[in-house]
């Protein structure tokens, strides 16, 4: 079988307060490149366009490493992480945003190593559209390219958001804001007006509902999320998310519609293990058979 | 083939006032029996119990003759139908009760002809559990029995649902109601907790999200909704969903799991056939072979 192919993701590194019905957890690992490269690590090389300050964790640097996430990218600077406080109490699917600092993010500049230009795959993280398009004029020729965004953005920065959908493949969002973004409640409505922005496929996540997928070539495919009987941490669910379905495409090297819906399962895979620990912990360490077996599961989950 | 079990169900004949973001209609056929029979009539026999007032239009009783539901059952009587008005323009996933005249509907004794009491399967529409119970006092040797209920049973009469639960094979009910009938916000939990409360199998119904079966030897299997670009009148989706449910159970004269995740995918077709017009006009006559291929649609939907 030919190498996967390599991705590189650029997005938010964070240490998180955060509070659920299962408990807290307090300067916890966060930030959505975070998230996303532990979780497509299981498929393929990520290489990781992030900001730090001295504070992160060496622990966690550690584990990227051995997980062979390169983070030549990574910058560490003198200054605090980037922190979110946060609350599910009132909501297990809906995060209330306490308090933000930005600290070393806030003048965070992607820069991408020379090594990292040459990147197959690349994953915008959600972070401010101009950035994004910043990163993708610093990759020569990647085959693939996937986004994030959040409400803010459509909110505040829709000409440069549009902008950056032209450019991309697939964008990866929640069920708010593919509805925010269209215009539309329905969301075949939904997605059918995304595509007509720019990207080949829509996939739309919708928490404890599962996902869908939507493509040009009028793939409509289904997900459901995994019946889990305890949630403990729904931080980090959307990215880890989306670092198995890009990780899954990079391993499989297609993104033909086929492709797609298989990647929207191990997605749903990955986004099932990080909620069921706070943190990290659910993706820092899964053996392979516990992977497969969660996989086939979701097979079983819909197969008549 | 063997011919299909024949079905009786007992539940509400209404006129609905409702309106819609889609528009509005007046005096609209609608109840749970109503929606159930028409739905279930594709499958097998089915034959309704319930109470109209003369009020109650004659090419309703013609189109429902029409389709073979027997309606020695349905109490015509002197009197206004039991009328409903409700709105969807805050939520289309929610109605909102505007108002509800008893009428005939207040003083309803389900009394079922002596040919209904051999029937082989029982659907309890949601009446009082009172009259559930009472309704299976009625009939001889069902194979099969199928109960819906709503939030104003669970506040206000639980210790005579319970005593009914005890007596069912299946429940099917919507997330709301699961979670306020089990204490527990995580739906497979929910299942848990019901299907120890006696039926072998819990179908919980999650509206534009799809549907979810929890069977006491583990199975779990979750259908999405179809993929609607217009929905134009949720009014009876869920009685049109068990009418397809259970009538895919009648036809096929079996309830192990493998029929019923069948079945679930026979009742999401029929809920997305009435939601795509305003009161029955979505059941009232659906070729066999649009019902064939959306059926056909769905089992795409989650195909790998």
């Amino acid at each position: 079988m030919a190498s996967p192919l390599d991705i590189c993701v650029v997005g938010s590194v964070a240490l998180d307060d955060v509070e659920t019905p299962a408990g807290k957890a307090d300067n916890a690992v966060g930030g959505a490149a975070v998230y996303f490269s532990l979780s497509a690590s299981y498929f393929t090389k990520v290489r990781l366009v992030g900001v730090a300050g001295r504070d992160f964790p060496r622990q966690t640097i550690a584990l990227l490493r051995k997980r062979k996430v390169d983070l030549e990218g990574l910058d560490i600077t003198s200054g605090s992480t980037f922190r979110w406080r946060g609350s599910y109490l009132k909501d297990l699917n809906q995060a209330e945003t306490l308090q933000t600092e930005l600290n070393v993010f806030e003048t965070f500049q992607p820069k991408l190593p020379e090594s990292y230009r040459d990147a197959k795959i690349v994953f915008l993280a959600n972070i401010n559209p101009e950035l994004q398009l910043d990163v993708l004029r610093q990759v020569r020729s990647p085959r693939f390219v996937a986004m994030d965004t959040m409400n803010l953005w459509i909110d505040i920065a829709r000409p440069t958001l549009e902008k950056a959908l032209k450019k991309v493949d697939l964008i990866c969002i929640n069920e708010g804001e593919a509805r925010q973004l269209s215009g539309e409640s329905q969301l075949p409505l939904a997605a059918q007006r995304i595509l007509k922005m720019g990207p080949g496929a829509v996939v739309i996540k919708r928490g404890e509902y599962g996902a869908n997928l939507f493509t040009k070539d009028r793939t409509f495919f289904a997900q459901p999320a995994y019946p889990l009987e305890i949630v403990r941490d729904p931080t980090g669910a959307g990215d880890s998310f989306a670092g198995g379905l890009i990780g899954s495409l990079a391993k499989e090297r297609s993104f033909s519609d086929a492709a797609l819906k298989r990647a929207l399962v191990w997605g749903s895979v990955m986004g099932s293990f990080v909620v069921e620990q706070f943190s990290i912990g659910g993706t820092a360490r899964i053996p392979p058979a516990k992977l497969r077996r969660r996989f086939a599961d979701f097979a079983r989950f819909t197969r008549l």
